[in-house]
């Protein structure tokens, strides 16, 4: 029986890019150590929910985790929020907010607040933390960068709620409605919130300081993506292997701590094009002492591709090179690698584009291809897969399933 | 309209093999039959069940010819009964057993009996082969080898029955227990049966004369696999085709006579590594008079991947080449290659990996792949197809479904 490692990069797929003669990043990078494990492993382009299909991060990762997005997934909120940190129960209701800028009119000038970030964001958000409303409660709390966390608590709610968030900047923020009657009195909940932690803000020292600075003040909170709290199984329940993840992101960070697993973060290891990703082996040989199955999440792939950063994306793809080959080497392990959708740097969005996928155990298979990009793994015999097959066949490869009759 | 032959060589999918310089069995098979005919096919690589599932033998057989085994399969004790012979009918619970070695402890000292088989094995079937316990009547019969199978007959059975086999040597023998009413009073049927055969077995002539040889005597029967007969469409009502087999195995043996299909078993033709396969195209174009479909089942690869032995799997393997050759010039056919599941000969054991298949019919396309393994075949055009996509697809190569829509 052996260990799994997953690494997924976020919007790993990409399109032919003009600033790389016509090539895709990963076929660009110079990345030695995962081409030379590419000739020792079994290769295919996956769709990772299904074909034609533009997946969001949190859908593709519970896919490529083997739970159905289309039966578990209640939206970003309630995941984004627990991996902000804060406990949910069943019942809760969660939005993931933005800090903005509002003008004298309440027009969103900033949706973003100047791109606050800790420790402005922490500061702010523990003025706002925890508010009596209506006889429910309302827990607040900051995400990554100028990201937060809202969830209501109380009898008879409902996620059926729109957002406040305008989405564009120069229009006002929204007032929540709700689609039947309990979403209907968590809208009225979530637009008294919405005032009061407006009021609560614009009289914040720090708001004061930051104008001083010339900074936008987050004197606003938009919500969006209403969920309440997800039923799923724990992912030792579902398939008797101790989950940990190497994770920096909130919202994946949230998906492991919903399916129980044990998260870490080693230093300098950021959702950022800042990561450094130096410790991230030696911690994951760490981990895999305790669990059996570790999630490795690079962020920066994705954050590059929403930029347009053809050459950027192609640069951390080669900073995680050496990382890759490290991983490679822990004994006793099937290791795979592959992207949760695209993000072309061409189109700045998700994609449906499939992604690469790269399995590889000492004593398997391999499809005789010497590189992993988007065009050589279409050839590899993994290829059709869809993220539901993932972690199934995983465990397969790594002798964890029961053989199916006799 | 064309007539299907499928020929499956079990266990047929296999890894690198260090004793073959890294190539798998078929990868080293001298084969040029086969791989002439892959040069004029469409070839894959396909999973008989679903990715990550590690397939028996008898749930990648009823998937193969279209039999959903989530919905059809009941444990392969009813399958073993039947192709042993046994007639079995609605309401009856099957075990398969084997002819077991047991100390004056009672502790089981071999558990297939120092490899028991014909004739010895039909003899001493014959003194337990009826009895009436309980107001059922339980059956008993030899199957290939040390096996033998156990029918329990009459009102108010169940099948959620557990082993009386310990799986290992040095222990006694269990006694199973029921997990609901029914199947405790089925349970309690097979320990007094366990009981009366262990008397009448220790009383046998036979056991004394095989003890005199120095042989070990078979005064004990192990029962496992517990399952009720299945009720399964035949594959002439199913498919409008009359299904024939060249099966020795009687668990395949088993699914052919379940689907109603007539079964031969031509002169040297065995489930073993002495199988001689001179006769089998001859008969396959007889048969091929009065069946559509046809199914040759190769056992001995099966037999090769479990032993280890990497260099008598390729032997079996270029021992049926000329068969597929002669079998690939019977006119007006579909030709399918393929096998049920992995058994690469370095796990010794069933694998997920998926499986080489080859679909030839003049006039078909063909991939331009020239040779017939598991490297080659992940290239074609089949890749990614499963089990349950086999039959219809060859029903539709050979003319015989009907156009779906207008």
């Amino acid at each position: 029986m052996k260990k799994i490692i997953l690494v997924i990069c976020d919007g790993l797929g990409d399109r032919p890019s003009a600033n790389l003669n016509g090539k895709t990043p990963l076929q660009a990078a110079r990345k030695p150590n995962i081409d030379r494990l590419a000739s020792a492993s079994m290769l295919g382009l996956i769709y990772t929910i299904s074909p034609g299909v533009t997946p969001g991060s949190d859908t593709s990762h519970l896919s490529l985790l083997g739970y159905d997005p289309k039966r578990y997934y209640t939206g970003r909120g309630p995941l984004e929020a627990i991996g902000a940190g804060l406990k949910l129960r069943e019942g809760d209701i969660a939005f993931r907010c933005n800090f903005a800028t509002v003008d004298h009119d309440g027009i969103v000038i900033d949706r973003r607040a100047g791109r606050i970030k800790e420790p402005d964001t922490g500061k702010l958000a523990s003025i706002i933390s925890e508010m009596r409303i209506d006889g429910h409660t309302v827990f607040f709390k900051e995400s990554t960068e100028h990201r937060c966390v809202l969830v209501v608590r109380g009898e008879g709610l409902g996620a059926n709620v729109t957002d406040t968030d305008p989405g564009v900047e120069g229009k006002g923020i929204l007032k929540a409605s709700g689609r039947d009657a309990v979403s209907q009195r968590t809208a009225e909940i979530v637009n008294t919130f919405t005032d009061m932690a407006m009021k609560k803000l614009a009289e914040a020292d720090l708001n004061r300081e930051r104008e001083r600075k010339g900074l936008k003040p987050a004197n606003a909170i938009l919500a969006r993506g209403a969920g309440e709290y997800p039923k799923i199984e724990p992912f030792f329940e579902k398939r008797g292997m101790r989950m940990g993840g190497i994770v920096a992101e909130g919202l994946i960070v949230g998906i492991c701590r919903v399916l129980g697993a044990e998260v870490s973060v080693p230093a300098g290891f950021t959702a950022g094009m800042d990561m450094d990703v130096s410790g991230v082996a030696k911690e994951a040989e760490r981990m895999l002492s305790s669990v059996d199955f570790l999630l490795i999440h690079i962020k920066p792939t994705d954050v590059a591709g929403h930029d347009g950063n053809a050459k950027g994306k192609m640069e951390v793809l080669e900073r995680i090179d050496d990382m890759i080959g490290r991983i490679a080497e822990i004994e006793g392990t099937v290791l795979a690698l592959t992207g949760d959708h695209s993000t072309p740097v061409s189109a700045r969005e998700h994609t449906c584009d499939p992604v690469p996928l790269l399995i590889h155990s000492r004593g398997l298979r391999s499809d005789g291809i010497s590189s992993f990009d988007e065009i050589s793994c279409s050839r590899g015999s993994l290829s059709g897969l869809r993220g539901l097959d993932i972690t199934p066949l995983l465990m397969g490869y790594a002798d964890r399933n029961e053989k199916d009759g006799a």
